[in-house]
């Protein structure tokens, strides 16, 4: 039996230390290098073999500093300070430049930390929109990254323009989203979800200008064997931007399990031309 | 005339390639180290400073991974990558331990760009508040932080609990904001601004909590000159959490210039006991 296509580009060999070798994969391609959401997943994935991890990933960023070539690359992820409950990461994926030199192309930290049953409070419900099988499949780009076809992906509202006109007014989607085929969920999974939307300024003014996220935080609101509880159904995801000046938006994302459980929530802020 | 007590806190002398020395500040003092706002905006002051910088802050994660103690420290600003329009940094602040080895107390990363004129649009208006002049002093803490004295804060909405009760039924804050005493606006004081608010665990639960911020991502929405233009005017700052379990919450955040622009929105995840 294949391994999923996920859990193929995620692969990580020790390369000694607080290092990890990993190949780009394919499957995970976008317009210029992999996903940006695979390489958040693949900060994830080091920190989850890590043989020194305390508790499991609670906060993290991911600055796409350049670009991540189709070569082989080195992940470090280094334990900078571990506290009782909770330990901290810095984090960096570099590909040697011409002169064997590592360059890096992505930088990062996280947290990761131990979870205890608190008192509990949720001030994002999620609304309350048709299922899954409700909703049509989303329409295709006219060009089509090869990552979009890892994904499934539901919209209830907000949509890809269906007509470029420059007439957009608001910057919200809701979509359903699971990974294609169906994996089990786990905290590399859901990182990456937090990366599915399109850029918000595509909606807001209904015009495809270049775009790409500069830097992504993630927070994680559920334990591993809460995603696991998850299983295979659909997430529910929602993202809207804020603002939109000087060439950079903004947005913030909200992830919840079908059973309306915020799992994470996230913001970035990306670039834009014109 | 003296310094302000914001720019003599913020005081960083070059200590050699990437370092800055500093010193805590006494005005900025919480009930650990320093109010955690300073540290950030003493990581965008070490930007500023550095010689090497291209461009202007536009985002900043800052991990608060231990207390920073009563002592000097350093802290390194370091240009991992640089690109045409964008710069990417790593960032930490450290103190020697007692056998004269960093013991890193803070980690983060940067990213500074060139701003453009562009499109620009917001899809977060200012609510329509009464004027600061209109709004009371916010009431004190029974222990009251020093670094609080160096605000002036002019609640909205969700003012600290009156009776801590356990009543607690919402998340979210409305607050007018300046230094105390006023002082012009840079990114150095809206990245601390960015972290004026209580623990929204206390807003949410009406019980005072122990609880401390983790981790902070900061994204600048306007220019220097758009910063300067603000002058001595209050801000409009709201804040509100979204998800509450396993001991940590988070928290975004938007701050307005007095005229309706949206100058910082911001995010955090936050410790919190029981």
């Amino acid at each position: 039996m294949n391994a999923h296509p996920f859990d193929e580009a995620l692969r990580l060999a020790p390369a000694g230390g607080h290092r990890w070798s990993g190949t780009p994969s394919a499957a995970y391609q976008n317009m210029v290098g992999p996903f940006g959401g695979l390489t958040a997943a693949s900060f994830v994935q080091a920190l989850l073999q890590h043989p020194e991890r305390l508790g499991e990933p609670l906060a993290l960023t991911v600055n796409f500093a350049g670009p991540v070539a189709d070569a082989p690359f080195v992940i470090e992820a280094r334990p900078v300070r571990t506290n009782r409950s909770s330990q901290h990461w810095t984090l960096t994926l570099s590909h040697d430049d011409a002169e064997g030199r590592p360059l890096v192309a992505t930088t990062g930290t996280a947290v990761t930390a131990l979870r205890r049953e608190t008192w509990h409070g949720s001030d994002t419900p999620m609304p309350a929109v048709p299922p899954p099988e409700a909703c049509a499949p989303a329409a295709r780009l006219q060009w089509q990254p090869e990552w979009l076809r890892r994904y499934e992906l539901r919209p209830v509202s907000g949509a890809l323009p269906a007509v470029w006109d420059g007439g957009g007014d608001a910057s919200t989607s809701e979509v359903w989203v699971r990974d294609a085929p169906p994996r089990p969920l786990d905290h590399a999974a859901l990182a990456a979800m937090c990366d599915i939307f399109f850029p918000r300024i595509w909606l807001r003014r209904a015009t495809q200008v270049p775009a790409g996220t500069v830097s992504m935080t993630a927070y994680f609101h559920a334990s591993a064997a809460e995603l696991a509880a998850c299983g295979e159904s659909f997430l529910f995801a929602r993202a809207a931007g804020q603002e939109f000046r000087h060439g950079f938006c903004d947005q913030s994302a909200q992830l919840w399990s079908a059973a309306g459980r915020v799992l994470a929530t996230s913001h970035q802020i990306v670039y834009y031309r014109q």
